[in-house]
């Protein structure tokens, strides 16, 4: 198999986690990576046989297909048009932006791109096996969902503010989640929130606590549960009520060891985070972009979505300041 | 141990509950069955060695120390109200009564009296296990709730007419379950539901399938899940959320039976309805009755629970009808 | 319905499980408690209003018609020979006896009585749901069981010499259910065993900590686990595999509790001891002794059974002797 | 860090298991693979830019540090010699041979190699938290052990007369496991046996459904459950029990999905086969080979270890036949 080259932005967080699965993929080959910092970029290339480049660099190569957008929130955007611009397939973290009418401004430019935004749920094998049972109709017509999404510790000081706050940064990936599955658009959105875990994330303005109640036009429910902090661990999970039953994607641990003693029953705690949780999910992304890159498939989350989900979010935000319903 | 003379208001659905666990409980003797239809009235007492009588007749014998009215909803104050007037000890099956201005009217008149209201749910074992592990400390502060609600089937035709509405008839047990672990009571209540298991229900004015979500002062937030029916069984559970992890009450099978094949991993169904789900509550209940009638106890829930629950079901309409929250 | 009249010899630990069972069945009435120990047949003659009596004086009584045969192991055989030849209806403890030349020697004066001995197992939810299992095919045609039969903790010093050792003692309700289920008799027994748990057991010459594995003609597996202290509760398990699949029936806790902590996953301990673990097994087999002396039924587990057990325990005893597998 | 060069001799079915698993470790090279199937060879080098190339030739190859030999069973005791004595470090899948002589007159020469026996399941993250557990004392000391190794379906026709036999070829793993768990040498040895699920099987002298009880000698006790076609999956199980509780290692299916219907409620079959299941373990094998390699680990199963599964297996055969527990 030809291996495509790629530039990798961004050497953070998100970065080592794509980067990686992207250098160990057959078809694809780690050519550059665009960081800042230079030490960051320099340990990413060194481990992977790659250089580190300028983003004007590493775009104008016309070796390079495909392009990894895992800068800051804040430069998604900027990074994702200059390499759809420069001709490139875009894989881009989300979210796209956290400023709305910058994401829709910005959307008559990506028509016709190859572009792959990172909802990485999507690719979960535990929620894909949900969804398959939906659209099987083994639970009958689909009427309502309950999404938990609670992370297991607040986040550092000096997080909040550029944020975007806990709807557009968190429950994000829920909102994205709840459109995949219900199969319609939400035309009613009520959130409420508290601020429990940490009295700084409310100073900062922002809440950690929240329950958002969505409705589709044929009436449809979701409910998404959020929390910054739940004590025991990165809860993920779907429960999908039907008219014929019920299908719930559960929590993952790492093994399946049991204890038994006079004291109970007790089983390893779930995953402690996303990196592990969702480890499979993000090689299963890359896997799909490097099927997007060889022409095998089209991008199964696209731009319309993070637009989407952005609207969604911002209606949340609404709501939370009204104590009402409204339209997104 | 002396058996106190018992009559049963009501030989119908809830009476053929808690008449046979009064009749079998040693602290208790069912001496009197009141009900309009002597059929009925007769089959029950004949089971039991009791009398048929009639609602004075009953009342009047000071040999009865407690009541249990088991009455058509629109009866349950007339019969409550009568008995307590008598002196005895009285069993309220749920609701108090439907008219919210009813119940506050004839509040004054069980100032004092032994009256335990019909709650079932406060006296099951798994909930009870988990109100007592949120007590213990066990998950740190009590930061939110999710209650499951869901009935296996739709009511019969007919049904909707004289129920209350899904809030008051059905939804009402969770409300007052929110106020039992809650440790608070709501300030905030928002309501969506749609018609989606029975267009009759809706044409009837009703809705088969809500969301609520309760939040109190301090900001503690509650979901509740209802629907008129599962597909699957009685879903009947409780995840608590604290500061320091989650608590979960699940459903219950009938038995621990798994089958291994080719298609997976099947285990039995959860119980199909309220009658078995609910036994042991039912039969604690009874003997909690009984403790309150030797004069071991003080009954557990009051008719002030009767009234807040109320309150609440009444919010939850209002809000349904506003799209917005309210205050109870 | 018509309350059969009882008598109840022996008011000790089995006495006090099935007394208060038959003494609560509609169907039956205790007249009388048989015990040498005056103090505890009068506790319990009191609390069911029964009489106390000796022996001879209950049997002799014609409105009598069954016998609770509850007593030490070593009358339960002079004590059902009684009540037999007296003309009842007989539910005997297990053992009949330890003593195999005893057991067969009297064998066939129970011809023809009406006999019921108390292999509790086979009337617990759990196993009987996984017996209908087996019987339906869902697995196939049965290949091998796996039974785990673990005590929860070391019985009380100067118990062993009495009891008859590990396998006649505890592994024969094993062999029973092994019996019940394989639906073939075994051909092969062979049974190895430690002294793990208290020392004072091997000095008494009895084993605390056994496998015994049986064979069929036509080549079924069945393995026995068995502990006297298992340190975490009563553990009490069936796995059957089959030609398509596998059957388990699981341990039981009293509620479904789960708390989840950054420890863990931790449920209820299981039931700690057969007198709650068992608790319905032993109401089904009183109701079906009701069921028996009402003439609805015939006695599930006879006579027979008894004898069968016993041969293959002592064929345990005589294979751990040996070191081989031996004909039972 | 440096990639140490390998030759993969044999690209049949574990080859394909080991050499991609080899080739994709960040600090390995799949240099040269050796197969007397051109066809094979090739197809495993291109796909990992290795070399097709005779035994001698990559032998000879001072860059080649490592040798991975996955040839046929009847040829891994050769291979491993040849490349013993070329000085490389050797990976060797199991058994080394089904010769107990044979093994038992090589040994010397496996003085001072590095040398790593592929006992898979010592690397399964499910039973290495076991064995943590069971190390750190959370079940008090170690009594007794369960082990559950049944394969989903029959071997091929012409599987069985090269096989070594059931407990040479398939319950060697569980001896493995048993000596590693136990942490004692079994010194009793007992094994029943039936052929149920293919006469074919039977007819070629071999047994397809076994017990075997190993016994230690502080009396610790240990069960293994074997069959050749499960009907349900691969079910690989561990029950361990200690003085103070029991600790489990159970199934493992690809997703948790549970679907709830009035049929019951119905998770995702467990892994079909040794491939997924054992997939982690694989991984974890090779990247211990890898530390291996590049110094940083002793070898954590060696020759020793094969010959003393080996001796045990052998018992389990001499057992069979003779109907008694045997010294191993």
């Amino acid at each position: 198999m030809e291996r495509i080259q790629l530039a990798l932005i961004g050497a953070g967080r998100m970065g080592q986690v794509h980067g990686p699965n992207a250098a160990r993929h057959p078809g694809l080959q780690l050519r550059y990576v665009v960081d800042p910092r230079p030490e960051a970029a320099r340990a990413m290339a060194e481990r992977f046989g790659a250089q580190v480049a300028g983003l004007e660099q590493a775009l104008a190569d016309p070796a390079v297909g495909g392009v990894l957008v895992c800068s800051s929130t804040d430069q998604h955007l900027g990074h994702a048009l200059a390499a759809v611009a420069a001709g490139k397939t875009v894989f881009c973290e989300k979210p796209i932006d956290l400023d709305l009418a910058k994401v829709r401004a910005a959307e008559s430019r990506f028509t016709g791109a190859r572009f792959l935004l990172g909802f990485n749920r999507r690719f979960d094998p535990h929620f894909q096996a949900l969804k398959a049972k939906l659209d099987s109709g083994a639970i009958g017509q689909l009427e309502s969902l309950h999404l938990v999404n609670h992370d297991p510790a607040a986040p550092p000081p000096g997080f909040v503010p550029t944020s975007g706050g806990l709807f557009k940064d968190f429950t994000i990936h829920d909102l994205d989640l709840a459109r995949w599955l219900l199969g319609e658009e939400p035309v009613s959105v009520y959130s409420t929130a508290s601020c429990l875990v940490d009295p700084e994330i409310g100073r900062q303005g922002d809440v950690d606590t929240a329950r958002t109640v969505l409705r589709t036009a044929s009436g449809r429910l979701c409910v998404i549960s959020n929390t910054r902090r739940s004590g025991y661990g990165y809860d993920q999970r779907i429960e999908a009520f039907g008219s014929a039953g019920m299908a719930t994607a559960g929590n993952v641990a790492p093994d399946t060891l049991q204890v038994l003693t006079e004291a109970g029953v007790t089983g390893t705690p779930i995953h402690p985070g996303f990196a592990t949780r969702y480890a499979h999910a993000y090689r299963a992304q890359i896997e799909h972009f490097a099927d997007v890159l060889h022409g095998r498939a089209q991008p199964r989350v696209g731009y319309a979505d993070g637009v989407a989900a952005l609207v969604l979010a911002e209606a949340c935000d609404r709501s939370l300041r009204s104590g009402a319903a409204v339209e997104p």
